[in-house]
């Protein structure tokens, strides 16, 4: 067996935890050669002691000059800010880049993994979903191993190419292998905590109830992403550059169990899926082991024991606009996306903050839609510089609408 | 686009008409050049006339006359009888043959078209119930793709081998390929007209209400089957020696809507299904096309309009012991699968004849795999011998016990 050696981008998050979990079930497949993380350095040098990194980047100087001192007794290179990320980013002797970064910040050392020809296992949405046709042509331009974290993605990808023993996707390149002859992809979304809301009750939501998700433990972003749907219109949006689909033939489903991670749909009738108890590990395990399969402590899912899976249809725009303002992204193209990814980040914030109401996000963001003006982004500075200038256009907004 | 030559044997039943309706569909993809029945000879003139193929069997040598008289007009060579059957199966020209003649009839053909190095898309059961190890091994060793034909072992198949673009399977052989990592194959079962039923009222049931299934059509044999679970027990057999799984890791679980045709487990919590509208075309183009997808009429699944689906354990072997006695029929090894597979064809024709109570099928089954000396066939004349052996003693103990 040949071991992975492995760049964990953002170590300390819940990927980066549970990433760890996974190579630490398996030492003799994996080793851990570089760990990236933000600022929390206690953590971070509590996982190179166990880990034993080449290299440890920490975005935060101050947190990088103390993770230093701290591993001063080991062979350790510490790194800091931006230029530390992207050097454990491309680092030589990594061969798999576990991209986990969140946010606009995993652009960057993404890109300089892709430049840096590693195979990337990527958990960062904002990649995909502001910068796609730019990533997935480098990707598919170099012939790189681009593996979805991202559970619904991660089980498309499984429908799609499982028992390949490495061939097709790896082969072909993401996006080109196998998916012409796919009549739809089928995202499930959980529905979120206000699933059958009416417009009375969504107005009065507070963000304590929108950061309670029901099956999948999240950070408080996401929860309002997957509260607004917002989660699954990025996640269209990822899937649609992702596996080369138009935005037409990819569905929304509402499965509150979350059993069913997402479906590929033939004309011939077939649909495959890919289901399993919800736990991030599956898709780790996957994304890192592929085309081989390795034990994880997921619990193995009995579907007798939990005896029933429901499905409903997406709810409309009316009370759930999110979802079809990525459907109307994507198909305005050019920077739009980004548009909609950086409004939505400021929209949540602001929620967060008690300064908007729930139904006050879709707003903004179709405020930053019509009036942030959108070429196509050609470079990640590009992208880098229409996120800032979105983020100041909703800021505004929110100065002008919110509380 | 290359046209596929088909040898469709067992054209008048239930998977030929439907493989004659894909094909029909799709007619500069497939081409008919055999067809070959048992003896409705007036039916197969008619898809002789709209498929002209090059040659027709029927086994009933006055019907196969008829058939010749019938046909004189064309340039369709027409044969009679079991050799001319064989001819059919092995016909220079079919690169596929589809094994749709039911019961023990369709060993030795499909036996003849793996000798031919035929494609085999294979809908009959007894082959792999009754003679696995030998079908298996020569297919392999011929290095010959065989894809199953029912649903629930095609879903597996797809399971296993979707993405492979007809490497995976093909390449390896089946049996051997891709399932080494897999942990449980998981079958699903309608669970039949009569689940949920205590021992009195199963004790009562008539032949009417068992042939009455839920969700599939199907002949009165397979419905018998499918009420007392040795369907799925049969179907248990079958994957075992299909994927090379053995027993101990193949489950059975109830799931009345059919829809989820099966399911493949790894050890990392991910679990593969094919799911799909209850339609044997679906699975018919996936033999046939494989591993390219085809358009069919099947209606798309809509799983919000299905709305929900159920899962139950499958029933105990108190009430349906027939599933155990399969799973002890491959513990047993040797012949056992063979003589239950005949001895359940006895027991079920005697119930549908009203000779014995529903509840004495597994009782006549449990005495032939006493009974009946095993010794593991060697060739399809003994596994055929011990099928009238068995018959034999089945016959006796109706004789004995039955009305």
């Amino acid at each position: 067996m040949v071991t992975r050696r492995i760049s964990l981008l953002g170590s300390t998050g819940s990927i980066g935890a549970n990433t760890l979990e996974v190579v630490a079930a398996h030492p003799d497949r994996f080793r851990i050669v570089a760990l990236a993380a933000g600022g929390r350095w206690q953590e971070v040098v509590r996982q190179a002691r166990r880990f034993r990194p080449e290299v440890v980047a920490i975005r935060e100087e101050r947190a990088a000059s103390l993770a230093a001192e701290a591993l001063a007794d080991l062979p350790i290179e510490v790194l800091a800010g931006a230029s530390g990320i992207d050097a454990a980013a491309s680092w030589e002797s990594a061969e798999v880049v576990v991209s986990a970064i969140v946010g606009a910040a995993g652009l960057a050392p993404t890109w300089a993994a892709i430049q840096a020809e590693k195979a990337i296992a990527l958990a960062n949405k904002e990649c995909l979903v502001a910068a796609g046709a730019l990533f997935m042509e480098e990707v598919r331009r170099r012939r790189l191993s681009l593996i979805p974290v991202d559970s619904e993605h991660n089980a498309i990808f499984q429908a799609l190419y499982n028992g390949c023993a490495g061939r097709g996707w790896a082969e072909e390149g993401p996006g080109s292998g196998g998916t012409g002859a796919v009549s739809r992809l089928i995202l499930t979304a959980s529905g979120g905590p206000f699933r059958g809301y009416d417009r009375e009750r969504l107005a009065a939501v507070t963000p304590q109830q929108a950061v309670s998700h029901p099956k999948w433990e999240m950070g408080p972003k996401i929860s309002v992403d997957s509260a607004s749907l917002m989660n699954k219109g990025l996640e269209v949006i990822e899937a649609h550059w992702l596996f080369g689909i138009p935005e037409d033939r990819i569905r929304v489903v509402i499965h509150p169990e979350s059993i069913v991670h997402s479906l590929v749909a033939y004309p011939d009738g077939s649909v495959l899926a890919q289901l399993g108890t919800p736990d991030m590990r599956t898709p780790i395990a996957v994304a890192l082991a592929w085309p081989e399969r390795i034990a994880t402590a997921v619990a193995p899912l009995e579907l007798a024991a939990i005896g029933r899976l429901n499905f409903f249809e997406a709810p409309g725009d009316t009370l759930f606009p999110c979802l079809g303002l990525a459907y109307q992204a994507l198909r305005q193209g050019d920077g739009a996306p980004a548009i909609l990814n950086a409004a939505n980040e400021v929209a949540v914030a602001a929620f967060l903050e008690g300064r908007i109401p729930f139904l006050a996000i879709p707003d903004l963001i179709r405020d930053a839609l019509e009036g942030v003006p959108s070429a196509l982004p050609g470079s990640i500075d590009e992208v880098l510089d229409l996120d800032r200038r979105t983020r100041a256009h909703a800021l505004g907004w929110v100065g002008r609408h919110g509380g």
